[in-house]
């Protein structure tokens, strides 16, 4: 931690804020610049953090100089790579995974028929949600527990692992139960308590950053999930909300990159929600991979037009079909597999 | 609804998309234009929502007409202004009522100590965190239940009502138990189990705007509370996530006046989050009274240097004497007390 | 400027970075702390602003202390005031000073009609825009050296001083020698070209918030101006753009007391453009008066719904009236005058 | 355009919200529905810009349904794509074409060195700033004149066509004199003086997004271009102002496959400015030319650690070299060449 004095700090001022630091087990270090005087703080910064040294007399500005992430750190993973194994595929490894499926767990028809399509155009999972978080009160909340016995159904039929989602602290158990990865939505990256629970399961979990959710933020919730000893998290970019009004969120791409950078964790995309649009999902699908991912989360219907949820951004079969064609291309370019 | 068609939409795509819409029970309603054609779509709108419009070959835009809350829009109190009693303070009437008290319970003197403070300056009701969201997980989280039985004791002394965040579904009751109001945090506006929790509790809630939810969503969150059989819910601007970094958070004043003129509930601001300066907390708490609050909630320590949590935006027991005192005079400006 | 060495950082790349900062004339200062080191750079950092830290091998973060600003800053004017004359009237003193007019300069009646109306009501300002900055190239762009003329025309009628926007850099001479005091609008924040010509002048500028400008990018715009010799400089905050979708802009009403703390320059409001809408136009100037602004602009039209732009926004003559008659009430709670 | 009316509308006013609109030639349509009454608009829309049709009484809300932008819809091109000359390249074919070179022309024996490397590996264009936009008043802004003769003197030895930015209306021409295609950049994309004077020239237009504009501005400020005579604009992403902080800008990557559907006009990528670090460079270029991109423009530099401005995202040689041996892999996998 770097502490920026203000103009015309006193002698006092400086020793008190000194003493404030020192106490907590730190040395400082104090600059006296031509205008500023500054006071570095050398120790374990993380005794810092909830000081409001900003409210202390003679403190212009605080600098924080380390990560506040470790586990999640590049730093932290010896080879700076996590591989995380969901049923028979790994995340992480050369292969790009892509899970495929409906919005919402309609029926076991529809799944079946679902995970029969992706599973044949070389998906590497089976996504579909039993319990949805919606905007809307009035708007269809998923068949639940029917849904996640029909997931499991369907996973023994194509050999695909299922991810799904779990949005109620109190439903993390059953749901690990049943799926092979357990998704926390975008909406719960800072549902701490789901966090907490999610992290004491041996199962893995997607990740996907929040709306608002800056790089460090998801780092932190990825943190709180570790910090239980959960250490199979996967990172999904999903576009954030900003001004743009043209697609339905804006598909940070190089989210990608840096998070390759900054982490040993596995990241891959979701296509279908950054754009929210059919026609986006295979150029984002492409720019993805070839930016890095480790892989997508792409949905597909066996009949958008009837879809009760994001009819308006899911694949049909054929779609899929062509996407994961085109996508093999773009994944050899990137050095990778499908 | 209405929807806008492409250029070249053909006759066998217009009967389609009109056999969709009429077979939800809508009447439709074609007018031919010399370059658009549009369909409007008279009846229950909410029938439409989940439907994949722009998935229909044909459409090329969907403009919803009708909002997408009830309960909580204006319309449906006939009065226009619901009002929102917590102990014996009432919300959305002539007086602005002021919550005041630390981020965190640390312990039971402090809380005291602030209680009698803030009581003593005119505060309304009480504020204190048991149970804390904290963006890293190895910060400081509150002190659960026994923070919530200080609360109580100091309600018991001061006389003030007292409100609280609950974070986990499975604590809605136990905090219920408690205390007078229960607050849902920025993070969790969104947390559909929590909302609908606490919409089966008969207790008022303080719903603060999601970090990056649109007033829409805002109202959709309250719905979902409404919707549930709670009525009594206050809403709270704290200041949004944009570019901006010199405040901790963009406080977006106009959302008080839109409110109020969209819902009848009551619509208060929290200036300490909003400006996460203890020198901006008055500036913000003048503007959102003059600009029509019904109310604030503050963060007051007796020693914001040594607060466990958001010290840099506290005010001191003089600091908060003196907003008090100032805000008097914008209350009455506004034709309204303290 | 202090630099933060990346983990492993070698003796060479240290001293390497040490030489680079030396030979612009700083003095370096190192802490070796327990995991990380840091490089103190002590002297005129503006110096330091063109290269390029991160580039350098070993530089894993570069955090500047001092202001990029220096004539905009705080701490430049003596009495931490500057006052703006315009015209009679003074910018920054106790009055808080309301320019009131049309979008745009639409005729010589109207103009006439408003000056005197708005002159009526204690406006201390006339503005109206002659060269108008639009986002499709079809729409009515002004009436130019016509809508001057009018403007200087009503000012002898009324005794308003006149405020109106310069868009061109080689319109910046010609507009001076018609009016008051020179608007820079919103787009224009950052036309450098134009910021230098007006700050060659020895006219007033009124200078608007770019729509995605931080506070700091507006301060070194007005710096711009400043470096130039003209130091009559007048802030404006106007909305910026977020994703915030039911206001036009989002009013980031706490820039107003952050530059009253940042700068000696008077800061003003517009909550017309804030807004967007006409019922929101009160709210935000009791807002901005009650957060200490200086002033404020306001659209005025005598019929807006016949107005060639921004109508939706614009006050009648009886709405202007009604706002004078309660602005008064909160400039006299911030202890101000209209 | 679609009008919803107000609850409780009155005849009388839907009748005066019909005459309005009529009387400026267009058809009007009611549909009265169970809870809303909707006055569709049938005709030339962009007669009805300018009327503040939210200022008459009876009118909830306004829906546009027609693109303001003309010439630059996609409609506009019977063969949906315009090919831009520049020099002897042509943007908007089979080619994906990356123009390379420095921020800034910092002098004729850089620019000479690094024309001849860029050109080495493939570059189609040479990029170099003469008149430099900058935050700071107080940094380089570039060599002018003197800079534009540097350029044509590469151009001589190399072959390249050389692409560089105009800020000023008044140096429109002189510039244009110089070089082969004429930059736009961020803060000047809704600088309209500066739009108008390019569309007068017979120079391709290189048009950066503005830091906060959205894609149907962008293909506003175009229209203006183009609706001088000046047909030959090339559009680019370069990355938008978000809350994001860990990269310079947010690079919207999804604006590429966007613009592609919605106008016949060439679309580059900026992935220099974008990411703002060298280290992004390579991920962000490839991810464009996987959704599509007709292009990139990429800062290099002999020496990054010593440029004057933009060294931290400026590319080496080699590191220029690496790029486009691996871009290669991605052009050709998206159907192009380099």
């Amino acid at each position: 931690m770097i502490i920026v004095a203000s103009k015309g700090i006193t002698t006092d001022q400086l020793d008190r804020i000194r003493e404030r630091v020192e106490a907590l087990g730190l040395r400082t270090h104090v600059s006296i610049g031509e205008s500023r005087t500054i006071i570095g703080c050398i120790g374990d910064e993380a005794r810092l953090s909830h000081v409001p040294l900003l409210s202390i007399p003679g403190v212009d500005s605080v600098h924080p100089v380390m990560r506040p992430y470790k586990l999640a750190a590049r730093d932290f993973a010896a080879d700076r790579t996590t591989r995380v194994s969901v049923g028979d595929r790994l995340f992480g490894g050369r292969a790009c995974l892509v899970a495929a499926g409906p919005c919402s767990v309609e029926g076991a028809a529809m799944m079946a028929e679902t995970g029969r399509a992706v599973a044949g155009e070389g998906a590497a999972l089976l996504r579909g949600g039993a319990f949805k978080p919606r905007t809307s009160p009035y708007s269809f909340d998923g068949l639940k527990e029917d849904g996640l016995r029909i997931l499991t159904e369907v996973r023994e039929e194509t050999g695909l692992p299922v991810v799904t989602e779990v949005l109620d602290p109190r439903h993390a158990e059953l749901v690990a139960g049943y799926v092979d990865m357990l998704q926390i939505g975008t909406r719960n990256m800072q549902n701490f308590p789901l966090l907490r629970e999610v992290g004491q399961l041996q199962r893995p979990v997607l990740l996907k950053r929040g709306m608002s959710a800056t790089l460090k933020d998801l780092l932190l919730a990825a943190e709180y999930v570790m910090s239980r000893g959960n250490m199979q998290v996967v990172l999904c970019e999903r576009g954030i909300r900003t001004f743009g009004g043209e697609t339905r969120n804006t598909f940070d791409l190089a989210a990608i990159p840096w998070l390759k950078m900054e982490t040993h964790l596995p990241v891959i995309a979701d296509p279908s929600h950054a754009g929210g649009r059919r026609d986006l999902v295979a150029p984002l699908s492409f720019a993805a991979v070839a930016a890095g991912a480790d892989g997508l989360i792409v949905e597909v219907h066996p009949d958008p037009e009837s879809a009760l949820s994001d009819g308006d951004q899911s694949l049909t079969f054929d779609g899929f079909a062509a996407l994961m064609r085109d996508l093999g291309v773009f994944a050899e370019a990137a050095g990778r597999t499908l």
